[in-house]
């Protein structure tokens, strides 16, 4: 394990943004994409947070994100808006997405919201939040670069396509890839000289292994089979085809053709779907019922409810800080010309 | 293995229709029924096929499915509408529902419908079928009765709840359980003395086992750890707590209230989405763009597809007749008086 430092979420902000800023970002950008990350660290989700900003800022240097884009919503149909990002950082573009879609959603009781043309690297759970803190439901997905075999197969052709839900009330939200291990965890073991977990990928030859390196030059597995991989196919089409964005494999040979492997965030879509519970005809039962649903499944012995970890890191870190690597700190500090 | 009967599907189709009208439906709820049981049979999904009938017949004898039901469509906003089932068997039902949503995505782009008051017990992909036919996408999902132990518990919480998707160009469409298994592959192996497969679920003290029996009366697992239980709790609320329906424990404990504990299905909800793939942004280019995807995708050496089994099944199956358990034929024949 690295050495760690606890640092306060406002100096990794403050880092953050000056880093994002020297890259290229203007204010709005810079603040937008810090946010997200600084809200990982605060729920100790460190692979999404502050790890992302030499990525973030591999893609500014690169020229393939565009630090000053000013993301647009545009109607498209009475219940689809479409938002083209013009290869913004997708934080800024999410911010313009959840404002367009949300009367939307209450005006129509269902809206969809394709955001085109970004470079999406946070988690997908911090694209909803905002939404469900509002009282609405949502679905999240966006497709990446091609790691992941589909069922069958052995050759990388999905990305780690995470999936988001989110219902309010109870403000419920899980986010999960559809890889059976995150990219990150594989590359750590690698590095740590550990075996990666067991159903995490197979090797060039499509065998399953433990060992990372193997996986790494081979192809990650979907979670739960031909069902995970399933979900990782639906990805594609919905944040790739639907709305005329790259697939993962097009997104991997577009960065190929443009030279900028840069390993940062491919070019790509994100489709969101949001949706009001008060206009589906329960409006006045829907957040008891709600309570009394999570209070049964709750009382489960031993059930574990995906975001509780999340929200009980929060309090403890906003009071004691992130435990950020030195060598990442560091590196965000000289970035950031401090 | 128990003995099986090679029966036209136009039999199947025959004897279902009037073994379903006299228990008590009428010509239409017996038609819509039959069809997707027909439906089933054709693609070689036993475990949706006649396997069903029996529960459809309790369900209308008990008096729990009113077998003259006529399920009515009821607009509720811009995007959603919402079809009152009047304890109908779901098939007559998702016929209204699919009219119903199929125009309002084709003006919002997306729309939903909330499908309320019925018993659901067939293949959701039958569900999504004709609307995918007809250029539509839609996602579709059910919960059931508590048959699957949330992730960390022991004890059945969530139902199977189907989860099925369907992306129209190249006609995909996927459609699993949120369980590891079927229940309806666990009580065939139950049925037919064999093992269920491995990971499909627990005794009653929570430990692992491939005793069908075992599992029946312990739980089953969801699919992919924790990720499916958390696939399974969205199902809980989009089909049950969003649209006023039970939840699958409130439904198992309404079924106890009322005597109704027949082996059917229980009354509950069923929460569709369509979209129409025109209005997303990419009308000139989507279809295109699946069919480059789904090229490249069935070139990987090994890769299988969802719903390329059922494809390969229809046409010998439609030239052969359905394979039929020779006690579930002779039953079904008993049933309709032939």
């Amino acid at each position: 394990m690295s050495e760690t430092v606890r640092i306060a979420l406002a100096d990794i902000d403050r880092v953050a943004r000056a880093a994002l800023v020297r890259a290229g970002c203007d204010e709005a950008n810079a603040i937008a994409t810090s946010d997200v990350m600084v809200r990982a660290e605060r729920d100790g989700c460190a692979s999404h947070g502050l790890f992302r900003l030499p990525g973030y800022l591999a893609s500014l240097r690169s020229g393939k994100a565009n630090g000053r884009a000013a993301p647009v919503a545009r109607a498209h149909a009475p219940g689809v808006v479409r938002v083209e990002g013009d290869n913004a950082l997708a934080p800024l573009a999410m911010q313009v997405a959840r404002t367009a879609v949300a009367p939307l959603a209450r005006a129509q009781g269902i809206a969809a919201v394709a955001i085109v043309d970004v470079l999406h690297f946070s988690a997908l759970w911090a694209d909803i939040e905002g939404l469900v803190a509002d009282g609405l439901g949502a679905f999240c997905m966006t497709a990446y670069l091609p790691s992941v075999a589909p069922a069958g197969a052995k050759t990388p052709f999905f990305g780690t396509n995470p999936f988001a839900f989110g219902f309010p009330g109870e403000a419920f939200i899980f986010d999960f890839a559809t890889a059976a291990t995150a990219r990150g965890e594989i590359q750590i073991a690698a590095r740590d000289g550990r075996p990666a977990p067991a159903g995490a990928g197979v090797d060039t030859d499509g065998r399953p292994t433990r060992d990372p390196h193997a996986i790494l030059a081979g192809a990650q597995s979907p979670f739960g089979g031909h069902k995970g991989s399933a979900l990782a196919l639906m990805i594609e089409l919905m944040a790739g085809v639907l709305i005329g964005q790259p697939t993962s494999a097009e997104a991997a040979r577009e960065e190929k053709a443009l030279g900028v492997c840069d390993g940062g965030p491919p070019r790509g879509g994100v489709l969101m779907i949001a949706f009001d519970p008060d206009r589906f005809g329960d409006a006045a039962g829907w957040r008891a019922h709600a309570g009394a649903f999570f209070a049964e499944l709750r009382a489960l012995p031993g059930v574990r409810l995906p975001g509780d970890r999340r929200r009980l890191e929060r309090a403890r870190i906003a009071r004691e800080g992130a435990a950020v690597p030195r060598a990442l700190w560091d590196e965000a500090r000289r970035a950031a010309g401090h």
